[in-house]
């Protein structure tokens, strides 16, 4: 069996500056590889006490993954610290530089001398493409048994070359023999332990296993499995997933890399139906979240930003009268804004949010954490009370943005159902 | 100077099934007490590999620090494995069975046999107490200018821990002797290779230190100081962040927690003008920046997520020839979104966003990224062309809502100077 070592480079990491994401990252994709990792370490950028690290490393693994130090500055130090350990002299790969320059080209900005620095690699290494980023990495077997492939810190570039070269490469050469397939369930109105009491046992199932995981107002469901294959690794989820499913009803909403935004436009584009917003405290969060998904434009039109309530007398046409008589926070102001707003765009669906985010602007009645919810649509006029509680603005930001997408989504299932 | 290294203990740490908050908190906990880490290792629940990360640790650091690995099931295996390198037998310690027979009587619950686990320490270790769990720590040095310290993997005891006892330790004891205190300087526009290239020598300085960081289209200059007073240590710092604005001119926006958001925010309401928006492709992530400032309602009225074309005419009153003319993208509809934006809610500036953020959408003349900034105020009036590249759609979304704000900004000051 082949084992794996991380090694994470950057003082930046042993400050405390940054998390290390992406030792979490790797961890999990060689885990479903089925590469076996024993050790990781994180070392600053320090070329001797690197080079101790790559050593030790090298002595008692087989696959070397590096992130870090491959930026331009003279501090970034891990493509050359390598080839020293290893005795191999660097060169500039005109290929590399050709694209950089290509990159800043595009950008509009000019190359400078010390990118050429990214443009480096040892003799006998091949390139670890950047598609997203200027440093590439390397691929490279300085030793018989032994490779290493390096990627940068950025997790967004390091990811995407992991899964475009990296996880290809170790497919191909027999590295990655098992195959561990998983599907997330994910829920939505259901607390993690009211969610665990009902699913109960199945938590102590080994394969496939299941585990809950909760963040920020989502509960998602993991349901793992190994097998030779990918197929027969679904075929051992398949009817655990059923089962999860027919518990968890319709606070079940999606799977996987589906989004409550994603959903909702699914359902939404199903019948020809389009949607718009108002937001007053999430202040464009709710369109955020449902123009993420691509595609979007097929079915979300738009809305208003109403954080002054001048904005919604003047756009979303709410009467001086009810936010006077019930405040700008209130169920009647929630739903004459999804009024308002789906009258003015024309749209099917309006979806409107009003609440106190904090820190400040609670009161004894209208504490920070009170948010409603209103929804306008073919049959349905209404404005929902729901009370997040003051865990922070972002939190009340954030989950009253979902919540809203959700208590749209279970409106439109409902209605086709 | 003490050095001290990380060792985290844990299998699910090596399958990624948790990220390493701790060791995050520990590095920045050691930097601010100004003792060195050189290296941090994660290994897993197997006594072998731990006990040679411990010797490894031992034979290059003067203080150890374990996380993880205190439970009481057959997997926790620290603190015997501990024992085992350094040879010394452990005993149980009738002080901690009856603290953690305290704790379960508290919480109505009986101890098992497996809690007594808990209550083993080397002989010569002092007890770590933890206040808020079953599992406590040790403090033990079992060989010269060796201590090492073990916490629970729970981050809420480790940290409380290590407040408490660990701290108060380490400075009676003067390891903890200085402070390292830091200011980040927060760029925009400006790569971080044009800006290294400007800062030059900078980075070789020792006290202070200076780091660029980079990350979505911002780059960071940070500034440590090593002294034996915060007060002395801001007193080295303060001449260079001063070098360093005169060096970085407008391209830097702010300082430390500083945001693009929070510093236009400032600008606006130092002059009491006011600020809407309106969105295309960014559908809300602009107003949701501006909104994630608590206080914005002081200065940010609102706006319109103009996503599809006919909110642009109906909401904001573009010109459906100037849309025919230009196209939805482009420097005529973004100045005309800003000025009907502005004009719709009263405010004093209109700030405005059409581009493709992809990933479909994109032509070779309009291509992927390709975004399109509007601005209008009280004596300008313009629609500006910026290239992103394609380089995901979150990326183009993300730096066009901070580059929207950051081309504000620089108006605000450039009219203000």
């Amino acid at each position: 069996m082949k084992v794996a070592e991380l090694i994470s480079v950057g003082t930046e990491l042993l400050l405390g500056d940054i998390l290390n994401s992406n030792a979490q990252y790797l961890s999990k994709q060689l885990a479903s590889l089925g590469i076996a990792c024993y050790y990781q370490s994180t070392v600053g950028d320090n070329p001797d006490r690197l080079q101790k690290a790559i050593e030790l490393a090298a002595s008692r693994a087989n696959l070397l993954i590096f992130t870090g130090g491959l930026g331009p500055t003279p501090d970034d130090l891990t493509t050359e610290t390598i080839a020293r350990t290893f005795n191999t002299p660097l060169f500039e790969d005109p290929a590399i530089v050709a694209d950089i320059a290509a990159k800043f080209a595009q950008r509009s900005r000019q190359m400078t001398d010390n990118n050429l620095k990214q443009a480096m690699r040892p003799e006998g290494a091949e390139v670890l493409p950047n598609p997203v980023g200027t440093a590439p990495g390397i691929i490279w077997s300085p030793k018989p048994d032994v490779v290493l492939m390096t990627f940068p810190g950025v997790p967004t570039e390091m990811k995407r070359m992991w899964q475009d070269t990296a996880v290809p490469y170790l497919r191909s050469r027999q590295w990655a023999t098992e195959v561990i397939a998983s599907r997330t369930l994910r829920f939505w109105g259901v607390s993690e332990s009211a969610l665990a009491e009902k699913v109960g046992d199945l938590f102590d199932s080994t394969n496939p296993t299941v585990a809950p995981y909760a963040n920020w107002g989502e509960v998602k469901l993991r349901i793992a499995a190994k097998a030779g294959t990918e197929a027969e690794a679904f075929a051992v989820i398949a009817p655990v997933e059923e089962h999860l499913r027919s518990i968890g009803g319709i606070d079940c909403y999606g799977t996987d890399e589906e989004s409550l935004a994603s959903v909702v436009g699914q359902l939404l584009a199903s019948q020809g139906e389009t949607l718009s917003v108002a937001e007053s405290c999430t202040g464009g969060g709710l369109g955020s979240l449902l123009t993420a998904v691509p595609g979007s434009s097929g079915y979300f039109l738009g809305g208003v930003i109403a954080y002054d309530n001048r904005i919604k007398q003047a756009l979303l046409g709410v009467e001086a009268e009810v936010l006077e008589a019930h405040g700008a926070v209130s169920a009647a102001v929630a739903q004459r804004m999804a009024e308002g707003v789906r009258d003015r765009t024309g749209s099917t669906w309006g979806l409107a949010i009003t609440g106190v985010a904090g820190p400040g602007g609670g009161t004894a009645e209208k504490p920070v954490g009170l948010v409603y919810i209103g929804i306008a649509g073919p049959q349905v006029s209404v404005g929902l009370p729901q009370r997040f509680g003051d865990r922070g603005r972002e939190w009340v930001r954030q989950v009253s943005a979902c919540t809203a997408l959700d208590q749209l989504r279970r409106r439109l299932i409902v209605r086709l159902g």
